[in-house]
């Protein structure tokens, strides 16, 4: 694998799509290949899944057919979309992944971070992320940001949100090395130099 | 749990939804709750995952994909409708379930009828079936059966519905005392007569 895996994880509200648009901005006028892509969704598939999983219309999942669901857009997006990409030599930024169901489902759900990490690994083998940045943000502040309609998670209450807030500081705790957590509450250019320091850090950029 | 679990397996072709229609009649005709659901389906989420697995159109899923959302329509299935009717002391009659996941992705796909076991038991827990018959057909012969449009598995070479037929029998030798393998060649009379028996056999109903 000659690519690099780079996730922004953390809830809605805390920036990750405007520091993945900055982000990859900045890495293609340095000249690399830039992939951008998103969970649930990415590939046909994913984005029909992420229309079931979303969608405020009709039965919600039972937490155990969420799960499984955010894994089988998950593994459709790693085969069709990030292996054939890493082989390619592209830096991939993945607007959510893994982290996500293991906080979300595996933690704010009460499935067990450990049964989703074993679900997932299953077909994830060598496609863990290189690099997964959180921004952390308290979600009482997260969830006014949200602009719109609220989908079906983001109407969930401000105690579930607080419980995934937990989630992702655990799995800084699980896996110190390739996650990384950063102040969301910074002013927007601050979060991008944090990150961009990041991943000068860990030489997935030159310094 | 009062009630029982039945399930009817095999490939399309072979007489299930024939059967189960045969079967709920005649446990209706003795005074038995009886209730007939499907997979994949079943719920109202399950029937969106039904169309995203059978639909010909659009992108198809990978293996890994495939299987998890047949394990997140059968987990939704579970929850909201077996585990309560079980309860409530129904016959649940059911046209695939879980050793169709096994048999078809497990096994014909190759991605391991362990691994599969592993991934449903989770939130099978206490709903795996009491019963399940396997209509066993040789695919020359089933395959001719199915009249009108094939869906997305059915479009499936004969060498697949071989392996398929092949993962059910190794399912039998796994789950010797569960699994019958019923003859579905014999005309639909005898197969009914057949599992009718085997009903009995194994105390679901009275002799």
């Amino acid at each position: 694998m000659k690519g690099k895996f780079i996730t922004i994880e953390g809830p809605d509200g805390a920036g990750k799509t405007t520091q993945v648009k900055k982000i990859s901005e900045y890495l293609k006028s340095k000249g690399y290949k830039v992939l951008v892509t998103r969970e649930p969704g990415g590939t046909a598939l994913g984005e029909k899944l992420r229309e079931v999983l979303l969608s405020l219309d009709g039965e919600s999942p039972v937490p155990e057919a969420e799960a499984l669901i955010y894994a089988a857009s998950r593994a459709q997006l790693v085969k069709k979309l990030i292996e054939p990409a890493l082989e390619d030599g592209f830096i991939i930024l993945c607007d959510r992944f893994v982290d996500s169901s293991l906080a979300y489902q595996g933690w704010a759900r009460g499935l067990g971070i450990e049964r989703l990490a074993d679900i997932n690994g299953w077909f994830l083998k060598d496609t863990w992320p290189d690099l997964t940045i959180v921004l952390d943000i308290d979600p009482a502040l997260s969830l006014k940001r949200i602009s719109g309609k609220k989908d079906r998670l983001e109407e969930e209450g401000l105690d579930f949100h607080r419980r995934v807030r937990e989630g992702f500081l655990k799995l800084k705790a699980l896996y110190p090395d390739r996650i990384k957590i950063v102040d969301a509450a910074q002013d927007s250019r601050q979060v991008f130099e944090t990150i961009l320091f990041e991943l000068q850090k860990s030489g997935i950029i030159n310094m």
